[in-house]
């Protein structure tokens, strides 16, 4: 099958068709225009076979989480997704295959309302490159940048689940089977945390997506925002999953290092800390109040309110053990 | 070194600094913001290690290469090219090979003001995907799809050069010295011709970019346009080093069938001929008139006014000859 009968077959039949997007796939460029007073947030992730997900994952599993990965940095921002341009690069080429990963993208994206304005298809080593781009009010958006001592840090969801599914690939722990699939799907389809994102941009002071782990997703934000942070390690969030099958001290370690997690992690000031709790509540999005700012500029770790040491290292690639760690 | 050191050391001291761009590198996302009455063009282009430039193409022409199709893109559809995201798998990390391939990167980025706001960097085999957007006024673009029966064919520059370049690569043709720098010069860095997109947008009525070969994209507008074109063989422009190094059937062959020019192909109509042909003119740009759209729906070409037959096939991925065409 030639390139321009695959692009044509697999990736031009999409539900979503935005009023904004005045030229879609199939042309030199997409085209597409932002309304009055908005502001366009764009980010940019690539998936590497054996990299970023194990060798063998589901096709529709990659589609979902290139995806996901991308609109979670969308709802990092407070924005709302809007559009994808997606560069996949592929061995060969396999229908069956190509079926798959378009359900786990096209899937995602009606959730979503995005619509996919184009991208490219090569020959090569699989790997997947998505730009994802949102919208939000003109300069309203959440950054690393705004954290202040004496803010609160609070959490999404739980954490560790997909670290913990993907040790549990590489030497067969002993988790009962109804667990496994639990944190299988927490590493395969990370739910990115959009209407979390769009609610938080009136309340939250600073914010970012945990994909290296939470210790160093909120280095990041310490980083920017020139601020230290105490997190209270029992207040972490934990599955069931995870408590079940894990001592409390690797639980909280892939909790704090594991990274994929894709939950939001924010900083709220005290004065619109209970207005954010009210409006996360309203839209049933889980969250726990796990620590606060500070003005030390390290970060510091309490349990039962005694300080003990911590591993401030989340992944990083480049490392020699990048590829083992995801 | 880790993976935001190198981030930051290698990406994010550019000259380039728009006011359009409210953040951005750095944080989840960059945010942008297009003026009022804008539309933005958007375009993703992959190049793969072996497939898209030789193994052994210095580090410089890669990154320059990288932008310049993308920027082709955005010049094709008559837009003023703004940001550009960028994402590179790397096999492992070396400074010198980064710091060429920045300055391949920065230099074009510079030459056409145009801010990289984002990326990710990861590990895997050699490839590089940008994203690079543009700028036009509301719904004014060039497409593939609004050529018609009697409008005029041209293209800009000189076709055929980088094929020769590659061919000569692969199996050392008889060329002399002066003329296969001049050939290497035009496949390794391709001039975007974004100031001609730009005039263009008043004129044409149809453009592409000359990626996959001439025919292959002429045949892109034909379809896009349900038209047919006759091309004047004759009048395809060839460089002095093409005609003193090649039989004119072998010029022509690479000419219509090589790929990787990055010439802009586009029609015009009648009553836009004289204009064009003078807006050109004065941006300097270097034209020639190649041929006539019809309504024969199909691609024929002549020489010395004798039809001939041709063979009417650009490079396609995925075909077995893929990997050694591009």
């Amino acid at each position: 099958m030639k390139e321009f009968e695959l692009i044509k077959h697999f990736f031009t039949e999409q539900n979503v068709k935005r009023k904004d997007v005045l030229l879609g796939i199939g042309d030199d460029c997409a085209v597409v225009s932002s309304a009055e007073n908005q502001s366009i947030v764009v980010t940019t992730d690539t998936l590497v076979a054996g990299v970023h997900f194990p060798l063998g994952t589901s096709a529709k599993a990659i589609g979902h989480k290139a995806v996901a990965v991308n609109l979670s940095d969308i709802a990092a921002m407070g924005a709302k997704p809007s559009w994808i341009s997606l560069a996949i690069t592929l061995p060969e080429v396999n229908n069956e295959w190509l079926t798959e990963f378009c359900s786990g993208v096209f899937e995602l994206c009606e959730y979503y309302n995005v619509q996919l304005i184009g991208g490219d298809t090569t020959q090569g080593p699989l790997s997947i490159t998505i730009t994802a781009q949102g919208l939000t009010p003109e300069g309203k958006y959440l950054s690393r940048s705004g954290a202040k001592p004496g803010d609160w840090l609070y959490v999404t969801g739980e954490l560790g689940d997909a670290a913990l599914a993907l040790q549990h690939h590489k030497e067969s722990l002993i988790i009962d089977s109804d667990a496994a699939k639990v944190i299988q799907q927490k590493l395969d389809y990370p739910k990115p945390r959009v209407l979390a994102g769009e609610t938080l941009r009136e309340y939250a002071s600073a914010a970012i997506d945990i994909s290296d782990g939470l210790l160093a997703d909120l280095g990041h934000i310490c980083q920017a925002s020139n601020v230290g942070a105490n997190v209270v390690l029992d207040a972490v969030p934990l599955s069931d999953a995870m408590n079940k099958s894990q001592l409390f001290e690797d639980a909280i370690n892939f909790a704090l290092n594991g990274g994929d997690d894709y939950e939001l992690l924010f900083t709220v000031s005290e004065d619109n800390k209970v207005g954010m709790e009210t409006a996360l509540s309203h839209a049933g999005v889980p969250i726990a109040c796990i620590g606060q700012m500070n003005a030390s500029q390290t970060i510091s770790t309490t349990l039962n309110n005694k300080a003990i040491p911590i591993n401030n290292s989340g992944f990083q690639h480049f490392t020699t053990n990048a590829i083992t760690n995801k």
